[in-house]
Protein backbone atom coordinates (compact mmCIF):
# COMPACT_ATOMS: atom_id res chain seq x y z
CA UNK A 1 0.00 0.00 0.00
CA UNK A 2 3.01 2.57 -0.68
CA UNK A 3 0.71 4.45 -2.99
CA UNK A 4 -1.87 5.13 -0.16
CA UNK A 5 -0.07 7.94 2.11
CA UNK A 6 2.60 10.09 0.83
CA UNK A 7 5.66 9.53 3.35
CA UNK A 8 5.20 12.36 5.99
CA UNK A 9 1.27 11.82 6.06
CA UNK A 10 2.43 7.59 7.08
CA UNK A 11 4.21 8.73 9.52
CA UNK A 12 2.02 11.21 11.08
CA UNK A 13 -0.60 8.28 10.76
CA UNK A 14 1.99 6.02 12.43
CA UNK A 15 2.48 8.03 15.43
CA UNK A 16 -0.56 9.05 16.15
CA UNK A 17 -1.77 5.55 16.26
CA UNK A 18 0.23 5.04 19.14
CA UNK A 19 -2.08 7.36 21.31
CA UNK A 20 -4.60 5.54 23.43
CA UNK A 21 -7.64 4.58 22.28
CA UNK A 22 -6.57 5.62 18.66
CA UNK A 23 -6.34 2.79 15.69
CA UNK A 24 -5.62 3.70 11.89
CA UNK A 25 -9.19 5.17 10.91
CA UNK A 26 -9.08 7.50 13.81
CA UNK A 27 -5.19 7.93 13.30
CA UNK A 28 -5.88 8.79 9.46
CA UNK A 29 -9.07 11.39 10.34
CA UNK A 30 -6.81 13.22 12.91
CA UNK A 31 -3.89 13.58 10.35
CA UNK A 32 -6.45 14.51 7.31
CA UNK A 33 -7.81 17.49 9.45
CA UNK A 34 -4.52 18.80 10.34
CA UNK A 35 -3.10 19.30 7.09
CA UNK A 36 -6.03 21.03 6.78
CA UNK A 37 -5.96 23.29 9.71
CA UNK A 38 -3.35 26.67 9.61
CA UNK A 39 0.45 26.15 10.39
CA UNK A 40 0.03 28.22 13.05
CA UNK A 41 -2.34 25.63 14.66
CA UNK A 42 -0.29 22.51 14.39
CA UNK A 43 2.43 23.95 15.35
CA UNK A 44 0.57 25.43 18.25
CA UNK A 45 -0.42 21.72 19.07
CA UNK A 46 3.63 20.88 18.38
CA UNK A 47 4.55 22.98 20.67
CA UNK A 48 2.62 22.42 23.80
CA UNK A 49 2.94 19.14 23.25
CA UNK A 50 7.35 19.91 23.40
CA UNK A 51 6.47 22.35 26.63
CA UNK A 52 4.38 19.95 28.31
CA UNK A 53 7.02 17.56 28.47
CA UNK A 54 9.52 19.30 28.82
CA UNK A 55 8.41 21.36 31.61
CA UNK A 56 5.63 19.53 33.43
CA UNK A 57 7.66 17.05 36.24
CA UNK A 58 6.60 16.04 39.75
CA UNK A 59 6.05 18.23 42.74
CA UNK A 60 8.45 17.51 45.42
CA UNK A 61 6.44 17.59 47.84
CA UNK A 62 3.63 15.41 47.00
CA UNK A 63 4.38 14.10 43.40
CA UNK A 64 1.80 15.33 41.46
CA UNK A 65 2.47 16.92 38.04
CA UNK A 66 3.66 20.39 38.73
CA UNK A 67 5.35 22.48 36.19
CA UNK A 68 7.45 24.33 39.55
CA UNK A 69 9.36 22.58 42.34
CA UNK A 70 6.59 22.16 44.18
CA UNK A 71 2.82 22.51 42.93
CA UNK A 72 0.07 24.53 44.04
CA UNK A 73 -1.49 22.66 46.37
CA UNK A 74 1.31 22.20 48.14
CA UNK A 75 1.75 26.15 47.69
CA UNK A 76 -1.46 27.40 48.36
CA UNK A 77 -1.59 28.52 52.25
CA UNK A 78 -5.45 28.11 51.89
CA UNK A 79 -5.46 24.03 51.90
CA UNK A 80 -5.77 22.98 55.10
CA UNK A 81 -2.15 21.15 55.89
CA UNK A 82 -4.25 18.80 58.92
CA UNK A 83 -5.66 16.82 56.03
CA UNK A 84 -3.58 14.55 53.38
CA UNK A 85 -5.48 12.58 50.71
CA UNK A 86 -3.52 9.81 49.58
CA UNK A 87 -4.08 8.65 45.70
CA UNK A 88 -2.36 6.42 43.49
CA UNK A 89 -2.36 8.85 40.37
CA UNK A 90 -2.18 12.34 39.48
CA UNK A 91 -5.30 11.94 37.56
CA UNK A 92 -6.90 10.86 40.78
CA UNK A 93 -5.94 14.39 42.07
CA UNK A 94 -7.50 15.97 38.81
CA UNK A 95 -10.66 14.48 39.78
CA UNK A 96 -10.65 15.32 43.12
CA UNK A 97 -9.77 19.07 42.52
CA UNK A 98 -12.90 19.17 39.88
CA UNK A 99 -15.08 18.20 43.22
CA UNK A 100 -14.18 21.50 44.82
CA UNK A 101 -15.31 19.70 47.99
CA UNK A 102 -11.61 18.75 48.94
CA UNK A 103 -9.60 21.50 50.19
CA UNK A 104 -6.56 19.69 52.22
CA UNK A 105 -3.13 17.98 50.35
CA UNK A 106 -2.87 15.38 48.49
CA UNK A 107 0.25 12.23 47.93
CA UNK A 108 0.37 10.81 45.15
CA UNK A 109 2.12 7.25 45.04
CA UNK A 110 3.22 7.21 41.31
CA UNK A 111 1.16 3.70 40.86
CA UNK A 112 -0.10 0.75 43.36
CA UNK A 113 1.57 -2.18 44.72
CA UNK A 114 1.15 -5.28 41.99
CA UNK A 115 3.21 -8.47 42.42
CA UNK A 116 2.01 -9.36 38.81
CA UNK A 117 3.35 -6.38 37.51
CA UNK A 118 6.41 -6.53 39.88
CA UNK A 119 5.52 -3.27 41.25
CA UNK A 120 6.61 -3.51 44.77
CA UNK A 121 6.36 -0.45 47.70
CA UNK A 122 9.90 0.49 47.06
CA UNK A 123 8.64 1.56 43.44
CA UNK A 124 6.12 3.83 44.94
CA UNK A 125 6.17 6.97 46.35
CA UNK A 126 5.63 5.30 50.04
CA UNK A 127 8.65 6.40 51.73
CA UNK A 128 8.27 9.70 51.83
CA UNK A 129 4.55 9.53 52.51
CA UNK A 130 5.57 8.13 55.53
CA UNK A 131 8.17 11.20 56.22
CA UNK A 132 5.68 13.83 55.53
CA UNK A 133 3.00 12.19 57.80
CA UNK A 134 5.99 12.26 60.88
CA UNK A 135 6.95 15.39 60.07
CA UNK A 136 4.08 17.32 59.40
CA UNK A 137 1.37 18.16 61.79
CA UNK A 138 -0.92 15.97 60.05
CA UNK A 139 -4.46 14.73 61.72
CA UNK A 140 -6.09 13.00 59.11
CA UNK A 141 -4.62 10.75 56.30
CA UNK A 142 -7.20 10.03 53.69
CA UNK A 143 -6.70 6.82 51.75
CA UNK A 144 -8.83 7.29 48.33
CA UNK A 145 -7.91 4.43 46.08
CA UNK A 146 -9.86 2.13 43.93
CA UNK A 147 -11.34 -0.72 45.49
CA UNK A 148 -9.40 -3.24 43.27
CA UNK A 149 -7.22 -6.22 44.32
CA UNK A 150 -4.18 -3.99 44.26
CA UNK A 151 -5.91 -0.92 45.52
CA UNK A 152 -7.13 -2.98 48.47
CA UNK A 153 -3.49 -4.22 49.00
CA UNK A 154 -1.94 -1.15 48.96
CA UNK A 155 -4.65 0.39 51.45
CA UNK A 156 -3.92 -2.30 53.83
CA UNK A 157 0.05 -1.57 53.03
CA UNK A 158 0.25 1.82 54.30
CA UNK A 159 -2.26 1.86 57.00
CA UNK A 160 -0.10 -0.69 58.40
CA UNK A 161 2.81 1.21 58.20
CA UNK A 162 0.93 4.48 59.61
CA UNK A 163 -0.84 3.58 62.55
CA UNK A 164 2.05 3.59 65.01
CA UNK A 165 3.06 7.18 63.43
CA UNK A 166 -0.68 8.44 63.55
CA UNK A 167 -1.68 6.87 67.05
CA UNK A 168 1.35 8.93 68.78
CA UNK A 169 -0.10 12.09 67.07
CA UNK A 170 -3.48 11.52 67.98
CA UNK A 171 -4.16 11.38 63.88
CA UNK A 172 -6.67 9.20 62.45
CA UNK A 173 -6.56 7.26 58.95
CA UNK A 174 -9.55 7.18 57.51
CA UNK A 175 -10.63 5.65 53.63
CA UNK A 176 -13.32 7.38 51.17
CA UNK A 177 -16.47 5.09 50.95
CA UNK A 178 -17.90 2.64 48.51
CA UNK A 179 -21.32 1.96 48.12
CA UNK A 180 -23.88 2.56 45.60
CA UNK A 181 -23.24 5.61 42.89
CA UNK A 182 -25.40 8.63 43.36
CA UNK A 183 -28.41 7.99 40.12
CA UNK A 184 -27.21 4.71 40.85
CA UNK A 185 -30.32 1.61 41.00
CA UNK A 186 -30.14 -0.39 43.61
CA UNK A 187 -31.20 -3.16 41.68
CA UNK A 188 -28.65 -3.14 39.16
CA UNK A 189 -25.81 -2.81 41.31
CA UNK A 190 -23.51 -5.87 41.59
CA UNK A 191 -23.48 -7.66 44.75
CA UNK A 192 -19.72 -6.39 45.80
CA UNK A 193 -20.57 -3.01 45.89
CA UNK A 194 -24.19 -3.66 47.52
CA UNK A 195 -22.30 -5.75 50.15
CA UNK A 196 -19.77 -2.55 50.95
CA UNK A 197 -22.79 -0.30 50.90
CA UNK A 198 -24.32 -1.87 53.14
CA UNK A 199 -21.31 -2.79 55.65
CA UNK A 200 -20.34 1.16 55.30
CA UNK A 201 -24.37 2.27 56.46
CA UNK A 202 -24.70 5.22 58.52
CA UNK A 203 -27.02 6.44 60.80
CA UNK A 204 -29.41 9.12 59.85
CA UNK A 205 -29.11 11.94 61.63
CA UNK B 1 -10.19 25.78 38.72
CA UNK B 2 -6.55 26.85 38.46
CA UNK B 3 -4.98 24.28 40.92
CA UNK B 4 -6.94 21.20 38.64
CA UNK B 5 -3.90 21.38 35.90
CA UNK B 6 -0.22 22.63 35.97
CA UNK B 7 -0.21 25.09 33.10
CA UNK B 8 1.70 23.68 30.47
CA UNK B 9 -0.64 20.72 30.91
CA UNK B 10 -3.54 23.05 30.53
CA UNK B 11 -2.01 24.52 27.25
CA UNK B 12 -1.38 20.80 25.82
CA UNK B 13 -5.40 19.36 26.53
CA UNK B 14 -6.54 23.03 25.09
CA UNK B 15 -4.72 22.25 21.99
CA UNK B 16 -5.76 18.61 21.90
CA UNK B 17 -9.25 19.12 21.87
CA UNK B 18 -8.66 21.41 19.51
CA UNK B 19 -8.86 17.86 17.34
CA UNK B 20 -11.97 16.40 15.81
CA UNK B 21 -13.75 13.82 18.17
CA UNK B 22 -11.65 14.94 21.20
CA UNK B 23 -13.79 16.32 24.06
CA UNK B 24 -12.41 17.11 27.70
CA UNK B 25 -11.93 14.02 28.89
CA UNK B 26 -10.38 12.23 26.02
CA UNK B 27 -8.03 14.91 25.78
CA UNK B 28 -7.17 14.68 29.46
CA UNK B 29 -6.34 11.27 29.10
CA UNK B 30 -4.54 11.60 25.79
CA UNK B 31 -2.25 14.64 27.88
CA UNK B 32 -1.85 12.72 30.81
CA UNK B 33 -0.59 9.01 28.76
CA UNK B 34 1.99 11.67 26.93
CA UNK B 35 3.49 13.28 29.74
CA UNK B 36 4.24 9.27 30.74
CA UNK B 37 5.89 8.08 27.46
CA UNK B 38 9.32 8.62 27.08
CA UNK B 39 10.56 11.98 25.67
CA UNK B 40 11.33 10.18 22.71
CA UNK B 41 8.15 9.28 21.71
CA UNK B 42 6.60 12.37 22.12
CA UNK B 43 9.67 13.92 20.19
CA UNK B 44 8.45 12.07 17.34
CA UNK B 45 4.87 12.68 17.76
CA UNK B 46 5.61 16.95 17.81
CA UNK B 47 8.17 16.28 14.76
CA UNK B 48 5.99 13.71 12.63
CA UNK B 49 3.41 16.66 13.00
CA UNK B 50 5.47 19.64 12.06
CA UNK B 51 6.89 17.61 8.67
CA UNK B 52 3.90 16.20 7.69
CA UNK B 53 2.32 19.78 7.73
CA UNK B 54 5.34 21.37 6.49
CA UNK B 55 6.17 18.71 3.80
CA UNK B 56 2.59 17.81 2.57
CA UNK B 57 1.01 19.96 -0.40
CA UNK B 58 -1.08 18.71 -3.32
CA UNK B 59 0.32 17.19 -6.73
CA UNK B 60 0.01 19.49 -9.01
CA UNK B 61 -1.47 17.06 -11.45
CA UNK B 62 -4.34 15.39 -9.71
CA UNK B 63 -4.76 17.55 -6.44
CA UNK B 64 -3.96 14.28 -3.91
CA UNK B 65 -1.89 15.17 -0.88
CA UNK B 66 1.99 14.76 -1.76
CA UNK B 67 5.09 15.24 -0.44
CA UNK B 68 6.51 15.87 -3.76
CA UNK B 69 5.73 17.74 -6.41
CA UNK B 70 3.97 14.92 -8.51
CA UNK B 71 1.96 11.93 -6.44
CA UNK B 72 2.95 8.82 -6.63
CA UNK B 73 0.01 7.45 -8.37
CA UNK B 74 0.87 9.99 -11.18
CA UNK B 75 4.35 9.33 -11.31
CA UNK B 76 3.69 5.41 -11.20
CA UNK B 77 4.30 4.11 -15.05
CA UNK B 78 2.12 1.15 -13.81
CA UNK B 79 -1.17 3.00 -13.68
CA UNK B 80 -3.41 3.20 -16.56
CA UNK B 81 -3.39 6.57 -17.75
CA UNK B 82 -6.58 6.03 -19.77
CA UNK B 83 -8.82 5.80 -16.62
CA UNK B 84 -9.41 9.01 -14.24
CA UNK B 85 -11.62 8.60 -11.10
CA UNK B 86 -12.77 11.96 -9.93
CA UNK B 87 -13.41 12.35 -6.34
CA UNK B 88 -14.05 14.73 -4.06
CA UNK B 89 -11.13 14.43 -1.61
CA UNK B 90 -7.74 13.02 -1.08
CA UNK B 91 -9.34 10.68 1.75
CA UNK B 92 -11.21 9.02 -1.27
CA UNK B 93 -8.11 8.37 -3.15
CA UNK B 94 -7.14 6.23 0.12
CA UNK B 95 -10.46 4.66 0.38
CA UNK B 96 -9.79 3.79 -3.30
CA UNK B 97 -6.33 2.53 -2.92
CA UNK B 98 -7.04 -0.21 -0.49
CA UNK B 99 -9.20 -1.31 -1.98
CA UNK B 100 -6.65 -2.17 -4.61
CA UNK B 101 -9.06 -2.64 -7.29
CA UNK B 102 -8.86 0.49 -9.39
CA UNK B 103 -5.41 0.89 -11.44
CA UNK B 104 -5.88 4.15 -13.00
CA UNK B 105 -5.26 7.88 -12.40
CA UNK B 106 -7.34 10.65 -10.18
CA UNK B 107 -8.52 13.40 -9.61
CA UNK B 108 -9.22 15.10 -6.32
CA UNK B 109 -11.46 18.27 -6.60
CA UNK B 110 -10.49 19.64 -3.28
CA UNK B 111 -14.68 19.99 -2.09
CA UNK B 112 -18.29 19.67 -3.51
CA UNK B 113 -20.42 22.84 -5.22
CA UNK B 114 -22.31 24.16 -2.79
CA UNK B 115 -24.31 27.31 -2.96
CA UNK B 116 -24.81 27.07 1.21
CA UNK B 117 -21.16 27.11 1.98
CA UNK B 118 -20.25 29.54 -0.49
CA UNK B 119 -18.38 26.88 -2.83
CA UNK B 120 -18.51 27.51 -6.62
CA UNK B 121 -17.18 25.42 -9.10
CA UNK B 122 -14.07 28.20 -9.87
CA UNK B 123 -12.93 27.47 -5.81
CA UNK B 124 -12.58 23.39 -6.88
CA UNK B 125 -10.09 21.87 -9.16
CA UNK B 126 -12.35 21.60 -11.98
CA UNK B 127 -10.87 23.69 -14.40
CA UNK B 128 -7.58 21.22 -14.82
CA UNK B 129 -9.83 18.44 -14.92
CA UNK B 130 -10.97 20.19 -18.21
CA UNK B 131 -7.69 20.56 -19.45
CA UNK B 132 -6.08 17.40 -18.52
CA UNK B 133 -9.11 15.43 -19.98
CA UNK B 134 -8.84 17.46 -23.36
CA UNK B 135 -5.03 17.21 -23.23
CA UNK B 136 -4.21 13.44 -22.13
CA UNK B 137 -5.22 10.35 -23.94
CA UNK B 138 -8.13 9.69 -21.41
CA UNK B 139 -10.82 6.88 -22.60
CA UNK B 140 -13.02 7.26 -19.27
CA UNK B 141 -13.98 9.50 -16.53
CA UNK B 142 -15.19 8.29 -13.65
CA UNK B 143 -17.04 10.10 -11.27
CA UNK B 144 -16.85 8.77 -7.53
CA UNK B 145 -18.68 11.14 -5.70
CA UNK B 146 -20.97 10.59 -2.70
CA UNK B 147 -24.95 10.92 -3.60
CA UNK B 148 -25.42 13.75 -1.57
CA UNK B 149 -27.34 16.92 -3.01
CA UNK B 150 -23.65 18.62 -3.06
CA UNK B 151 -22.59 15.38 -4.89
CA UNK B 152 -25.14 15.22 -7.52
CA UNK B 153 -25.06 18.83 -8.55
CA UNK B 154 -21.12 18.39 -8.44
CA UNK B 155 -21.19 14.67 -10.64
CA UNK B 156 -24.32 16.91 -12.74
CA UNK B 157 -22.14 20.31 -13.45
CA UNK B 158 -18.53 18.24 -14.25
CA UNK B 159 -20.34 15.40 -16.30
CA UNK B 160 -21.85 18.49 -18.75
CA UNK B 161 -18.57 20.30 -18.88
CA UNK B 162 -16.82 17.04 -20.23
CA UNK B 163 -19.71 15.71 -22.19
CA UNK B 164 -18.55 17.64 -25.79
CA UNK B 165 -14.73 16.48 -25.07
CA UNK B 166 -15.17 12.99 -24.48
CA UNK B 167 -17.46 13.19 -27.64
CA UNK B 168 -14.66 14.38 -29.56
CA UNK B 169 -12.73 12.05 -28.48
CA UNK B 170 -14.93 8.27 -28.26
CA UNK B 171 -14.55 8.83 -24.64
CA UNK B 172 -16.77 7.65 -21.86
CA UNK B 173 -18.01 9.29 -18.52
CA UNK B 174 -19.31 6.94 -15.80
CA UNK B 175 -20.12 7.07 -12.62
CA UNK B 176 -20.02 4.47 -9.50
CA UNK B 177 -22.88 2.33 -8.50
CA UNK B 178 -25.09 3.07 -5.74
CA UNK B 179 -27.09 0.27 -4.36
CA UNK B 180 -27.70 -2.13 -1.48
CA UNK B 181 -24.24 -2.10 0.85
CA UNK B 182 -22.36 -5.54 0.45
CA UNK B 183 -23.81 -7.43 3.95
CA UNK B 184 -26.73 -4.70 3.98
CA UNK B 185 -30.08 -6.15 4.93
CA UNK B 186 -32.65 -5.14 2.02
CA UNK B 187 -35.63 -5.00 4.74
CA UNK B 188 -33.30 -2.06 6.24
CA UNK B 189 -32.48 -0.34 3.06
CA UNK B 190 -33.67 3.27 2.86
CA UNK B 191 -36.20 3.76 0.50
CA UNK B 192 -34.01 6.08 -1.20
CA UNK B 193 -31.07 3.72 -1.42
CA UNK B 194 -33.38 0.32 -2.53
CA UNK B 195 -34.90 2.49 -5.55
CA UNK B 196 -31.44 3.74 -6.95
CA UNK B 197 -30.39 -0.19 -6.11
CA UNK B 198 -33.83 -0.37 -8.82
CA UNK B 199 -32.75 1.77 -10.92
CA UNK B 200 -28.92 0.27 -11.14
CA UNK B 201 -29.95 -3.31 -11.53
CA UNK B 202 -28.03 -5.24 -14.20
CA UNK B 203 -28.45 -8.23 -16.46
CA UNK B 204 -27.27 -11.34 -14.38
CA UNK B 205 -24.53 -12.91 -16.68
Amino acid sequence: MSTVYTRPLARLIEQLQRLPGVGPKTAQRLALHLLKRPDSEVQALAQALLEAKQQVGLCSVCFHLSAEPVCEVCRAPSRDEGTLCVVADSRDVIALEKTREYHGKYHVLGGLISPMEGIGPEQLHIQPLIQRVSQTAVEEVIMAISPSIEGETTTLYIAQLLKPLTKLKGAKVTRIAFGLPMGGDLEYADEVTLARALEGRRELD
